[in-house]
This record gives C-alpha cells, structure tokens and sequence, in this order.
C-alpha cells in the first residue's frame, strides 16, 4: 500500500481481504443508550428536525466514535426519509415509532414521482461532509437507504405493521402498479445514495429490514429486483463504492440475495447460521452479521463466548463483525465497550 | 394394500409415498373465515371454554371437511392450553389476543410441575374421540401441540410479544434455569402428546410459531432439543406416529431442525425457498407447505399460479401442500374451495 494512503479496515475488508480481526461497527450505533444522545435529541423538536439538522446529525452519528474503537461511522439518518421526501407526512409518536398518511390504492403513483425532491434531503449530505471530515482516518463512514419493499410497507401501512398485510395483499394483487411502485422508490434510491457518495459516503447499505415472511416470486420481483436496479443504477451513475445488503429475516433466500443483486457484502441476521453461509457462499462475498443484541444487552460470560462463535463462523472469509439487528436502548455502555474488545482481541 | 384398509393419503405421503396431487390441509383451516365458526363461538363464554368443550371442539374440527376435500382434520384446540393447565391464568382478550399471568424471574419452577395436570385437558381428547369416529375414511387427524420455546415466550411476556426480548434475555442471563423451564413443557408435552394419540390423533404437529431471530446456540439448546426430546419421549412411550415439526421463520437452521430432531415432516413458511429444499433435504424427509396466506386471500390468477408453483417445487418429493401460515379470518371461502381444486387437479 502506497505511503500516505490512509489504511481502513472496513473498506480492506469489503475489497476482499480476510482478517483475524474483523473490522467491527454496530446497527444503531449512534442511538438511545447513549446518554449523550439522549441529551442531545431533546435540542430538536421533533426526530425529522434532528436527522434534518446537519450539525445534530453529525454529531450524533460521530458520538460512538469518541467512545469505542470502531471501525465505521453510519450516518445519522431514517430509512424514511425517502417517503419524507415524497410529502408523505412522515412524523414520529414517542412510543410507537414512525407513522404518515396511508397510501391509497387508486391514487396515481405519480404523485410520488412529482413531490420527490432530493434537495429537501441536503441536510444529509452537509452532515455527511461534516464527519468526513472529523473522522479518524482509520474509521470509514457510511451511507445509507431503506430498500424499496421495507419503505413501501411503511407507505401503505401508514407505519410499522406486524405483518405487512396491506402491503403483501397490495402486491398480489396489482404487481404491475407495485413494480412501478418499487421503480419509483429505486429511483429515489439511487438519487440520494449518489449524493451521499458525493458528500463523502465511502460504503452504502441498503436495509431491507422487513424481508421476512415473502414467498419466493416475490422476493425475487419487489426485493432482489430491486436492490438490483439500484446496484446497476448507481454503478451506471459512477458510483462504485462497496454496497452491503442486508435482507433481514429472509431465510435461506438470502443466497439468492448475494448471487442476484450485485451487491459487495450480505449482512446476516442472527437468525441465519453464520457458518452455513461461509461454507456455501462465494469466496467473494463479502459477510456483515451477526451477533444476537439480546447477547450484546445481556453481556458477561455469554457476550464472550458469542462473539467467539461469530468470529469463529466467519473464520478465512472478509468478515465485517456486526450485530444482526440494531442495538437496543438498554444495552449498558460497558457491554459496547467490552464487545469492540472482544472483536479486536486475537483469538 | 389389503382389501378394507382406508387409503389415508397424508398417512400415504407421511410414510414417504411421492404423489402428483399431494394431500392438502390448511393452518387454522376451522376457524374465524367460517360462517358456521362464527356462529358456534358465540355458544361458549371464552375460548378456553370453547376449547374445553368437546361437543364444541369437535363441531369446530369437523365444520371445514363438510365444505371442503381436505385430507386431514386437526384438532380444534390451542397452543397455550398446557401453561392454562399449569394456572397460568390464560385467557383471550378480544382483539388483543391470549393474556396470561408472566413468570417471575426467581420463583420456583417447580410451581409449574406441581401445577400440571393433564386431567385439565382431558376434553381435548373426548374431542378427538368424537372427530376420529365422525371423519370420512380417507381424512386423517392431526393432533398438534406448542412446542416449548413458543409456549415459554407466552408465558414469560404474559401473552403476545413483538421480538421475545424478556424470553430472549432470560434465556442467555440464566440458561440452565430456562434449560429446566425447557424440560418442565418437554414433559408436559410429552404427557399432552401421548393422551392425544391415544385418544385418536394419526398425526402430530409441533408448532413452534416463534423460532425467528434466534442465533444457533440458542435454536439448538432451547429449539432444537426440546424437539428431539418430545419426539424421543414419544417413542419411548410407544406412540409412533408420524410427527410435522413447523418451526417458523427460522431461516436456514430449518435444515438442521429436520435432520437432528427425529420428525418425518418438516413444515415450511413461506419465505423458505421450498425448491431449494427440495434439492437439499434428505428425500425421507417429508416437506408440508408453503403456499403464502396472503396469496390464498386474494385468490384468482395470483392463486392458481402459485399454488402451481408451490407444488412444483416439491415435485417428486413425498410433500403435503398447505399454507406458510394460518389462513386468515378476511379469506372468502371461494378461495378455500379454489385451493382445494387446483391442489388435487392433475398437473
């Protein structure tokens, strides 16, 4: 490697190299069991105004960073903002999480299209500019999106759902608009990670956080096709970064997720046998996952031996160590730390 | 075969016969979708109640095989009728679903073995009595219970849960006391089991409903075992009917589950890509499934596709077509009737 040349794991091991020690981040790193997170949410009025501040967002998402030793930041955003974007009246209800105005089944999609504007999205690219610059030269940032079929859900349910049922009957029964649906949410896609890879996003991630329980004609139209459009579409557009998919809850399709979209990495739930996929993957394939929160949250003795089976499951394969979920807002501070410890030990 | 034995064509498939028109049975195929349902519910001043009544149990269990040429009836019962046999207080809450009293971290298990009595459940197997006389000769009865991790998270959160995180935390902080809670419903089942094979059940099912999200130390420790164990306890206590274990969402640790826990069928949601099973599993294996619910629901051409999609999937396999889950209460009966149709047409 050239002198000068800042050496990032995260970004060695998303080109393929493999690692004793893999580069480690966590979902939700920057987030409510931090103190200083918490302190810093009540500056804003409401969680859209946070992500949207580029000084609070920036902040938040470099907080991690001055605690634990690790390897990439993640920008503080939503995977709604993109519906945000679309005037969909997307708020937060302390409580009960993220709500907005259902969509109708009849009403011309195009509306979508025409309310789209990337430039209500700015915030996200200055924030992205401001970490860039204060990071560590070690550390890597990243950007991010919510994938089309995990937005959609959200859109037609008016918020979260137990079982997405408005939407999966929605695509049943009129696949055509929902195409056009999921290429309208993959345009927007690819138009906000583009600009988060000109603000300066080394890695992108597209969280297609609610992959389960699709059948497989459907996984294959409305999440591989895609994550696959939005591959291409950024690759036609120049942006050639590593992209980690994460198809979260999806069974044994998620082989097919990593042979189909073109992504560099698959990211695993814990739910998926870490050791199984690095025995039936492609060399290439870069791995993300994938230790259970409720370990992280519990720590100790189970913490330990945890982390040494992920490692050891991943062992001879680029490996990047990660939860298979976001950290949860009672995980006590001293298991984060002593988790980045355990990842960075040699074994 | 010998002149006067019925042909059961799930006992056919369970024992390992291919068949171009699989036998056919549906997840909560007596229940809320049905008129007639609807109507006998009102008879009875709890679900508990309803459950606990024979008369009513059987009525229930038979009401689709009049409309419908299913080749299986399963029991009209619940899941959580072992930790209401344990005085766990449950009861159901219109709307919200099942309440119980939750465990106490701390209290002695032994309460719960203390508490047992399977003479609490008897009416299940005057039920099955009645149903095993009253069915046509070529349908099949299934007995079924909740397997012990499913049933453990009902108890510990006090009902329904969205990710199990008390269960989940309980059972890392504190493995051998929940290895012991695991062993407590392992008997409990064992004894339920039993009572209903020899009340008349030909079949059995496990359902263990809530086997996503867990990393495989804990599928093996708290899904896997309890499973094995059952299955074990079964033949140990000379019940050898063919036994369907269904653990939902488990994603690729599904493989393991068929080939460690001792089950001839293995039951598959939607989201498992069933082809590759097909090509994957050892071909005694039985595989039940997977037809997605949602699809069932919409009906016409969606329906006819995938129902043949899905039985093109297990073609050449000893396979039983049913859904990935419980059909819902919004689904027209027309579509049941569709279902049935283009399952037995010849392809």
């Amino acid at each position: 490697m050239a002198m000068g040349i800042p050496v990032k794991p995260l970004l060695q091991t998303l080109s393929g190299q493999t690692n004793s020690k893999p580069p480690v981040w966590v979902m939700r790193q920057a987030g409510r069991y931090l103190p200083e997170y918490r302190q810093l949410r009540t500056e804003a009025p409401s969680f859209i105004d946070f992500c949207l501040n580029p000084k609070m967002a920036s902040e938040a998402t470099l907080q991690p960073l001055r605690r634990f030793d690790l390897d990439a930041a993640i920008i503080f955003a939503d995977i709604l903002l993109i519906p945000f974007a679309m005037e969909r009246g997307v708020h937060f209800v302390s409580g009960e999480g993220p709500k907005m105005q259902p969509l109708e089944r009849g009403q011309p999609l195009s509306q979508l299209e025409k309310a789209w504007s990337l430039a209500k999205l700015e915030a996200v690219g200055e924030a992205l500019g401001i970490v860039r610059h204060a990071l560590p030269k070690n550390v890597t940032l990243i950007g991010f999106a919510g994938a089309p079929w995990t937005v959609a859900t959200y859109m037609i349910e008016g918020g979260g759902s137990k079982d997405k049922w408005a939407s999966r009957l929605w695509a049943w029964q009129e696949p055509e608009e929902f195409d056009q649906l999921m290429d309208i949410l993959t345009e927007a896609s690819i138009d906000y990670l583009c600009m988060q890879a000109k603000a300066g996003a080394e890695v992108l991630k597209l969280f297609e956080s609610w992959a389960e329980g699709l059948p497989e004609p459907f996984f294959e139209r409305f999440i591989i096709r895609p994550a696959k459009n939005i591959v291409a579409g950024l690759r036609e557009r120049g942006v050639n970064l590593p992209i980690i998919g994460f198809p979260r809850g999806c069974g044994n399709l998620a082989v097919r997720y990593a042979s189909e979209t073109g992504i560099t990495a698959l990211a695993l739930d814990q739910a998926q046998d870490g050791r199984w996929f690095s025995q039936n993957l492609p060399k290439d394939m870069v791995i993300q996952g994938n230790l259970d929160p409720a370990v992280l949250r519990v720590g100790g003795a189970a913490l330990q031996s945890e982390v040494a089976r992920v490692k050891q499951s991943f062992a001879g394969r680029a490996h990047i160590f990660n939860l298979g979920h976001g950290i949860t807002p009672d995980t006590p501070i001293e298991n984060m730390e002593k988790l980045v410890k355990l990842v960075k030990a040699t074994t």
